[in-house]
């Protein structure tokens, strides 16, 4: 059982097309670790974070997590059984934890993108953010988050990559002079 | 030495008024640890970034940092010479850590903001990213990144803050109703 870290736990969302999603939320787990909070992040998609990555994590107290999916990139227009099967029971392992009083923050790692790609059903993650308990600080990952999901979050952050004018400039050049 | 983690390092910066610039930075660092790489942050707002949090760091295997400013709020009005000198020393620290060959990747945490409150000349932030060795990542973080660090940058997120609609609702109809 945890002491109750936040008094009022959060809906985040962290999407957009740009970097720092996932690294966002890591490190919003460091920052929550170091006064003491407890924080279990179910990644939904395996191939986007492999075994070194995870190994790191392991070393951290107060921080457990649970990976779901496979290495495989995810054909969205041809989305396999037991795809949706691993999306599902990372859904089952996040209602789980969410309502465990065990953790202060739960992180559920491109849970967005799942949902998009129907693996799992929106309505099934608005029902478990929406049934979080008060103390409990939840975070949302992933491109594609769900007007619905961005509607019931608290604390919404769009990730937009800002092309290189510098670059894109050479580029340009290139294309004008080769 | 370390061992050259990357063959081709970036310059990242993390800016915009959203959530998540450090933390990504953060996040980027453990990411970055699991395969090994060696990480080096220098923080350049002490206020920022607490003690507690601080401990979880040091306790991450090849991930070393400096933390440089005070624990007070700057006023970008009145900035006092004990707070340029600080951002000053961190400068050089930054100089150092990049140019030593013992890093793979180096984060500036909150250089932007440092740089266009005026504790620190610009240009000199220029030369400091433009001077980095080819292996060497670099990741500066902090609102208000200034135009010629995004030219220079090789890949630039903008946070934006998106604002919570139904909240928004919330809060006009007290304002009607009460």
């Amino acid at each position: 059982m945890s002491n109750k870290f936040f008094t009022h736990g959060l809906i985040q969302v962290y999407t957009g097309n740009g970097k720092g999603k996932t690294t966002a939320a890591l490190g919003l787990a460091i920052r929550s670790l170091g006064p003491g909070a407890k924080v279990h992040i179910i990644f939904f998609m395996k191939g986007k974070f492999p075994y070194g990555e995870c190994e790191i994590l392991s070393k951290l107290p107060g921080l457990s997590f649970q990976v779901f999916g496979h290495e495989h990139l995810i054909d969205p227009n041809n989305v396999k059984d037991d795809e949706r099967q691993q999306a599902r029971e990372a859904l089952k392992a996040s209602k789980l934890a969410i309502q465990s009083s065990k953790y202060d923050l739960v992180i559920l790692d491109e849970i967005n993108v799942a949902s998009a790609w129907k693996l799992i059903d929106v309505k099934d993650v608005i029902e478990l953010i929406s049934n979080k308990p008060l103390t409990v600080e939840v975070v949302l990952t992933g491109r594609y988050a769900d007007q619905r999901i961005i509607d019931k979050a608290d604390l919404v952050t769009n990730m937009d990559e800002i092309k290189h004018p510098y670059r894109k400039g050479i580029e340009a050049r290139k294309g004008i002079e080769y």
